[in-house]
């Protein structure tokens, strides 16, 4: 990837982390955040070259890419506001978590002479914010792009080349729709079983009885309420779907349970076990 | 805890790392296991100090404390058949992962002159054997003492300082009930959950699209299906019940997500993360 281009990052969420990233590699990196703070932090701890609280033509009109850290509805709102700033030919992209209502809708409503190209990284944290970005978090992780037809190969092949420069170990290819229904499986039903499962059980002692298993399986239900039912009701149908399957899932198994049919139990735990091996890292 | 004593595991899953931390701490721990290769393994490595493939007068008439690492119906008929070879005033003690269903059936079918005193570490793995051993999985975790109105307290007491010398951090008492119940919600459903939502997607590629939550989620996915299917049934009532409550949990989101109802969805999430810093290590 050209060194010789302006990157700005609209921060929030995982931008902290790209910044490091990027400038680390030797990007000139510039952000924009609503929060003097974190702009304050990210100038002074070096992860940025440059930054402002709110968006100036000359931040903006500089940057050859345009990376995009923000919930859907704030990128989509920034978009409509600020877009008539941002250079010519500029790329632009994002880590939104949901695709489908979003990429038509930004390359729609986009000017002619700019490209939006959206990707998915896939390596959220439980704590957001830049005084708590780490460009360690993709290393071995999977990068995730969502072209349409507007797309040129060109953008498609700088995208891939920013997953590669940030660290990524597996880079794919997928459609709005496709991406939506991985994620809604991977990601969004995760999150629903954490949450679920964590306020199923009012006992004031259970962290002193606790093994690790449990631990896991809830870490993500520390979760960032406002973000992520923004992106469940995004995705609902397919969200749903996902629940749903699910839940018949979890039904089969509760039905081995009542009638102590352990060969049905050991079916799905070998099976589990089969499938679960392709995910170790 | 006395080093002058002869410590006898029996083991496979954990029993490896118990012998680890004893003969860490200056005890003599002596083991049997069926597996001729393990035995020889954890002599090489001086796990132990001596151990055989099955048991023996000798090796079972001089332990002074023996530690039963074994599956429920396996650990019963293990006393069932050798409890005459046991030293007379010996206390016995195990790692069960259910206690209604064993401990009052150990404890009435044992010698006047014996006393079992149950306990669960919270510290399983997903590989077993001794091989896999490792003694650091019992820093920082739970130890659950189960005792019935058949223990003296010095049994209490010594299977406290056990719990002590392995290195656990928290120790608990809780009756065998309330041992199950908690157990049900924090072990069993968190695999029935795993694993349920392993066989739910048969979407080959999805290892290339995840992120680590759900990796995080379904680590014990890879599940020993004979141990677990057992445990399942064994603890079926309590079980059933939690999953059940889980159940009603996962509704009332999935009805939040299909009425777009955010305030539901944002009300669950901040008591699921307010919950689950209670958890945190």
């Amino acid at each position: 990837m050209d060194k010789d281009q302006n990157i700005l990052i609209v921060l929030g969420l995982i931008g902290g982390s790209y910044a490091r990233a990027l400038t680390k590699q030797g990007y000139r990196v510039y952000a924009i955040d609503c929060s003097p703070s974190s702009i304050e932090f990210a100038l002074k701890n070096k992860i940025v070259a440059g930054g402002a609280v709110e968006p100036t033509k000359e931040l903006v009109g500089s940057a050859d890419l345009l990376i995009f850290a923000l919930y859907p509805h704030t990128f989509i709102a920034w978009i409509e506001r600020y877009q008539d700033m941002i250079k010519p030919h500029a790329l632009l992209t994002d880590v939104t978590g949901v695709k489908g209502c979003v990429v038509y809708r930004v390359q729609e409503m986009l000017r002619d002479d700019l490209e939006f190209i959206s990707a998915h990284p896939m390596a959220g944290r439980e704590r957001s914010g830049v005084e708590n970005s780490d460009e360690s978090v993709f290393r071995g992780a999977n990068y995730i792009i969502t072209p349409t037809s507007k797309n040129t190969p060109s953008a498609i092949e700088r995208c891939r080349e920013l997953g590669k420069v940030l660290g990524f170990e597996k880079i794919s290819q997928l459609s709005p729709e496709e991406h939506d229904e991985a994620i809604a499986f991977l990601s969004q039903l995760t999150h629903c079983i954490a949450v679920s499962l964590m306020t199923s059980n009012d006992n004031p002692n259970l962290q002193f009885y606790t093994g690790d298993s449990f631990r896991d399986l809830t870490r993500i239900a520390k979760i960032n309420d406002e973000m992520w039912s923004e992106l469940f009701v995004l995705n609902k149908d397919a969200l749903l779907r996902e629940m749903n399957a699910f839940e018949r899932e979890f039904e089969r198994l509760k039905k081995a349970v009542e009638e102590g049919d352990k060969e049905e139990m050991r079916r799905m735990m070998k099976k589990s076990t089969e499938r679960r091996t392709l995910f170790d890292k």
